[in-house]
């Protein structure tokens, strides 16, 4: 098999089979085909695009290509949910104890990621003593006594997917909807859970910019998931505008702990019972709505949150005790600029001004500042007087509020009339 | 600049300026560029092409990028001619002296290449002790002595474009018509001659199989050449069946000969003629025609390929005396195996053919055998009867011959009534 035959197949519209796809991946997992076949050929699937099939094979493919997480240890169903990603998008730390609590496990892994914020375990890490780099044995332990865990990918997990990801990101090749959803789910069918539940995010702070975009994408991913024998439903959610109210790393396990209390905003509210709910109900547990109002009524999600930050090494207080949290040095209030609407808050440039303050990373290895971040007190849609307080910011070095506060007030446009909502919720795709 | 940006801009349909092209190529030459960053825009170009302007940009930079011909050391016009390439093409060996003999000057840098026979300077290479390793100093000498030369590339003409050349082979990135014409032009500009002629072949012994794919080639490379200040016109020719009768390396010297004798075949003795005194034309020469016919007639075009055999250090009695090339060591006849007409000869077959004699090589630095080859007695169009002898094929092992005696056959197509007959000279562009 040459790769040149593939590339030229697949350049003149042809579909890969599946011996031909496995060729590919394994080349590119143990490095024995040239960067230069791999770019030619991500780029004639960026413009001939890659049937069902073919995206399955090659999902199918990078997801054999390394290590798995073999989650038979853990008793039970475990179910997984996957956000494409978005500014203040903290819902994991909320769902997955909400989720536990109600008796289904959630044996999670997480990246840290490059963005706006940390990743998952970054934020996790804000923590006093929260260790994310749990050994396979004992992280099996943890979800076996308290099913829950979330840790760092300590395994090698679809290598290929890395090792393409990589190539494709400075190749101009990412925005393809079947490579995006064979990415993902690589990771995702590695990491072993039976159910699958995918948040595909849409506007200004998402990759996808438009809900068919999303659509398509989320639609990807679904045929993938149950085409691997995995329980998989996506959920469309608006990401136009940010996700609650605080964005950074400290301040949004604050307010999922205020969530898990029952005191979070009205929107992250509603996206983590949806998701909780829907994780249980792929689960077969019956009446998933009332058993999520009542675990965070009754306390019992706050309590699975604090075994499970206990059980990794992290100080269980701060669960109880928001104050504990390392405060940022410096606070800047940011006013209203005019009279009027909101009526539109980029979510992406709200990202660049967090990211500005020092609560995201630029390239792997970088520090973050947990305790920097901004705080939403409007938004769009919110009526605001001209001075009025809407948003603060935290840093821990007061020269990062003049361009973070420039960047943030770009994001906002103000209007005569109250701007039309979008529905958090956007649509289901099972 | 980064070449991300480059290969996205392209991606999306936009044009890439004349700075964005200089950095692309000068990075190809100097290797700085990554080559999955090269394969990459190269299968963006191949889907989204490049306009008049942007071609012209990557040919002007690629014949900037290493060493060009300065023929200003030679006095008068000089005029060159390029072939897309097809089977029995010696057109060069019979154009050169004729165009010489009328008194223009050609100054002539070929290729040894790969393909089912050698280049122009390997076929040359069969007359005993012809040189065409010449040094720049005596290249242009000989030139202004006897108003012609046929040498090897020894400069460094156009290193990019072998670079890009070498990726695209490996890529399936060949056949994009822009890419196809700035690779040769590029060259030919870098050859300084003052007038190209173009004969871009067309049909099944040809790299382009439609007549209208040829003359967008041709097209595209006529605006190249005019748009760098040269002369440039191109003839839109048949290669649906060999040229002439002669495909190997000596029988096609030896058919070039015979051609500038008066005695050449007809259909190789009309493109001869026709290109010669386009040539002749575009270099300023009235009645053209009669000049061709007239040197051909009165022995000074013959006389001229002898001059320059003997000033390349060659037996110029080779010329006069078909009878001291090396003859193959073996003939086998071919017999016609059904009665009627030749309905077609698929001419990159017969190449095939020719190649398993050992015609050809198959990767650089493979020796050639001279006396191999292929002579036609019938052609397509032609009536023949079964047991009729319509080829003979030669060479140094006998064993070749089954092989490719199998691949000749599988060339011809029979009829019962006589095929259209396409004329050699489809168009011209100018």
């Amino acid at each position: 098999m040459r790769m040149y035959d593939l590339i030229l197949k697949k350049r003149n519209g042809g579909k890969l089979t599946k011996e031909e796809i496995e060729f590919f991946v394994k080349g590119v997992t143990d490095k024995t085909i040239e960067l230069y076949h791999a770019s030619a050929l991500m780029m004639a699937i960026y413009f001939r695009g890659m049937d069902e099939e073919e995206t399955l094979n090659l999902t199918l493919a990078m997801a054999e290509s390394g290590e798995k997480m073999d989650l038979s240890l853990i008793d039970g169903i475990k179910v997984d949910k996957h956000s494409t990603g978005g500014v203040g998008d903290k819902t994991s730390l909320a769902v997955v104890p909400i989720v536990a609590a109600c008796g289904v496990k959630v044996a999670k892994m997480s990246g840290r990621g490059l963005g706006h914020t940390g990743g998952t375990i970054d934020k996790l890490e804000s923590i006093k003593g929260f260790d994310t780099s749990v050994e396979p044995e004992k992280f099996f332990d943890i979800v076996n006594t308290h099913g829950l865990c979330i840790a760092g990918q300590s395994m090698n997990l679809a290598p290929a997917d890395k090792e393409l990801y990589a190539l494709r990101d400075v190749t101009a090749t990412v925005d393809n909807v079947s490579l995006i959803a064979s990415s993902i789910m690589s990771k995702k069918l590695a990491s072993g859970s039976d159910c699958i539940l995918l948040d595909v995010k849409v506007g200004s702070g998402a990759f996808m910019k438009t809900k068919a975009e999303a659509e398509k994408l989320a639609h990807e991913m679904v045929k993938i998931g149950n085409g691997a024998g995995r329980k998989t439903v996506a959920f469309i959610t608006d990401m136009d505008k940010p996700l609650g109210n605080a964005i950074g790393n400290s301040v949004e396990v604050i307010e999922a702990i205020e969530t898990l209390k029952g005191n979070g905003p009205e929107d992250f509210t509603l996206l983590t019972k949806t998701l909780s709910a829907e994780l249980l109900r792929m689960a077969g547990v019956e009446n998933p709505e009332e058993k999520v109002e009542k675990v965070i009524s009754n306390g019992k999600a706050l309590e699975k949150l604090a075994l499970m930050v206990k059980s990794q090494g992290g100080d269980e207080n701060y669960i109880y005790n928001a104050s504990l949290f390392e405060k940022a040095k410096y606070t800047r209030e940011i006013v209203a600029g005019e009279d009027g609407f909101i009526s539109h808050m980029n979510a992406e440039t709200v990202g660049v001004a967090c990211a500005k303050l020092g609560a995201g990373r630029e390239k792997k290895g970088d520090s973050i500042d947990f305790t920097a971040g901004i705080y939403l007190f409007k938004k769009t849609g919110d009526k605001v007087f001209k001075g009025e307080k809407i948003a603060e910011m935290y840093a821990s070095d007061e020269n990062k509020f003049t361009e973070a506060e420039k960047t943030f007030l770009s994001a906002i446009e103000y209007g005569a009339t109250a701007p039309e909502i979008v529905s958090l919720i956007m649509g289901k795709i099972e």
